[in-house]
């Protein structure tokens, strides 16, 4: 057992981490980051009162994805804990993935057959409309339930993208995953089998290689979209839940698919959110507050701006969010931390490497290092520039929930 | 061998570390910490010519003991040195401890003979006063000296608390003292028997099983302390001594026996202080200046009044060390570092996580980022936030006893 789980106590308090997606800039305009540049009159009262600092996700200079970013934010190594493609895209579309599910990511390509070989000519199947690929699961696809005793769910994503679960009726083996995509990488040339490429595979196989067959049939009257390409074939991680690591009863308040998939993998309840609206999430924060230790608050347009290269709607997220700080702040949190999974600088369009800007704010903080809440700002703070799996350790000290190490 | 111990060379230079116990703080008085509020003119003026900065003493989020606290600023990781229970409390009431030892924490029960079998009926013995602690060690106990050729030493600690330590005469393979406790944790049930977890601490089981018949055949006629309990049976741990690993002669100034303790644990030789306070240590500390090469100045006051949440009492002992500050200075050390084992904010009343201001005086530093040695003022300096088990690189840099790593 580690040193931190071997001093964990419970007790009543309430520890509650948002997660402003993607928060972390870099200068857009006169110099000045989003963060800088956002008027943020609640958050800057806060910062001034908090401890401060800033958290790498993965380790200097790594950009994460999602999970990664995620994951270090609950307390677990984003490197120990590594969490396949197929997990996270089925996750993303909504699909529940259990511990004997196999989840895989797929899309639809265009094949021709010649001598009843499918060779495939379109890896894309065209791109086709996201609306073609919903008509195409809902309507052609929904047969296909079971494979053998193997139930099935495919969910659409955007385009010719899918996400496939099979969820087996008997526990599998670690491994069970290792199956070869069947995706040629190439037009011209026939799809692959599906192969194991360790004996505990070969069931998964065998009946991964039955559904691309019977979806291939049902599929056969589609101009474009009249095959499946799999890849990325992956089980749930054993991960051991907040609960049993951290002694902490867990909820998830976001809005987006992928970060309740998250949440769940570490064991959080999932609270469903009524509407769409950072108000709206604060409202059902406010509804479980009684039930739960910690509280995961995952907003997500931050992101979706950085993304875009458009630094104007990523302020509007940040000031839309610093208007709602008064509500968060009137739960009387024992802890309160705000921060993002990773950085999105609009000038990157994209996640960067650079560490995020961290707030912890509890009665037993230093405070007084900072005046706002902004990626400079941060550097002054107390809390120094540390791993994200580190902040749990700052979270549950900061609710009492720690034991003292050693005499 | 580390790349430390790899490097190390020797020479004439005295490094000369104060530890002030608990040194760290919180907000208590006008947003400002002890340190902050204390009037230190010789510490402001030793900082801004000095490298600072924080250290963490095990790791983030975690409050250490005395024990971790010291071992880290001696140079050794306390996760990967863990110090018994027992151990800690035999060194805090004076008791020696060797290779061939075996220590325990125990408390005088109550119990009540029914049909010849003890049954505990107070755990505590109704808290008897230190002072009978002391008669019934003294008077009754005293008698104890040997078991099968194993001696045995008692102390009396505070209220109903002892340590007692047994020397065996034939060293113990690791694991000896996996030894279970004998307290049944509540009353009504008699005291449970030194069992041990495996085969190599038999021995040692059956010696503590033969200590408490005749302790309790001894205590018989006592109304309340009629009983030990026992509990945390610990070795000594393995530790290479500084001198072995760092190649320096060290010594120990220390009034409290915990302190001492943790110092010969590392090979320190313990200094005799002849009075109590600071100035007396200092006294000492001039006396034996030409016979070593580093020289732990422990002060504890620091804490104590932290422990109590008395910050004006903290106050006044951060004032009185600073007021000692030039004498310090006067012996001329080649690196004078001053920091805390770890931080006991007023505001805790009790050893908290918190980084510990660290200050580091040697020709051959930055200096000129700060202007006092206060933990917001520390953040500003050139060392960061460290762990505590990397000071020790530092002392010996800056005493250059480092050879260059690699070509």
């Amino acid at each position: 057992m580690e040193v931190l789980e071997s001093l964990i106590q419970k007790n009543d308090s309430k520890i509650l981490l948002v997660v402003l997606d993607g928060l972390g800039g870099l200068p857009v305009h006169n110099g000045k980051t989003e963060l800088e540049l956002a008027k943020t009159p609640n958050l800057d009262k806060l910062a001034k009162v908090s401890a401060l600092g800033m958290h790498i996700p993965v380790d200097v200079g790594i950009t994460p994805g999602s999970g990664p970013g995620h994951l270090g934010l609950f307390g677990y190594d984003p490197v120990k804990y590594q969490i396949g493609r197929g997990i996270l895209e089925a996750l993303g579309l909504g699909l529940k993935v259990g511990d004997t599910d196999i989840a895989v990511r797929g899309n639809f390509a265009t094949v021709e057959y010649r001598n009843g070989t499918p060779i495939v000519i379109d890896r894309r199947a065209g791109r086709i409309p996201t609306e073609e690929n919903k008509r195409i699961v809902e309507n052609i696809l929904s047969g296909l339930k079971e494979i053998e005793g193997v139930k099935v769910q495919i969910a659409s994503g955007m385009e010719h993208r899918v996400a496939v679960v099979f969820s087996f009726p008997e526990p599998l083996e670690e491994g069970s995953d290792q199956v070869t995509d069947t995706d040629p990488q190439q037009v011209g040339k026939p799809p692959l089998d599906p192969k194991p490429k360790n004996p505990k595979a070969q069931k998964v196989a065998e009946v991964v290689k039955k559904f691309i067959q019977e979806s291939a049939n049902l599929l056969k009257s589609e101009k474009k979209a009249n095959y499946l390409l799999l890849r990325g074939f992956s089980q749930k991680p054993k991960i051991p839940a907040m609960e049993e690591r951290f002694g902490l009863k867990a909820c998830c308040i976001a809005v987006y698919p992928m970060y309740k998939g998250l949440a769940s993998l570490v064991g959080m309840e999932i609270v469903e959110v009524k509407g769409k609206s950072i108000k709206d999430q604060i409202q059902t924060l406010k509804s479980v507050w009684d039930k739960y230790d910690f509280f995961f608050l995952h907003i997500k347009k931050t992101d979706s701006y950085g993304e875009d290269g458009n630094f104007e709607g990523k302020i509007s997220v940040i000031e839309e969010f610093d208007s709602c700080v008064p509500d968060l702040l009137d739960l009387r949190p024992s802890v309160l931390a705000i921060t993002g999974d990773h950085s999105t600088p609009s000038l990157l369009k994209g996640h960067s490497w650079h560490p995020v800007p961290l707030l912890i704010y509890s009665p037993y903080v230093l405070g007084g290092t900072s005046d706002r809440f902004t990626e400079r700002e941060c550097l002054k703070g107390e809390l120094g520039i540390i791993p994200a799996k580190k902040i749990i350790n700052l979270l549950l000290a900061n609710s009492l929930r720690l034991k003292k190490f050693g005499a």
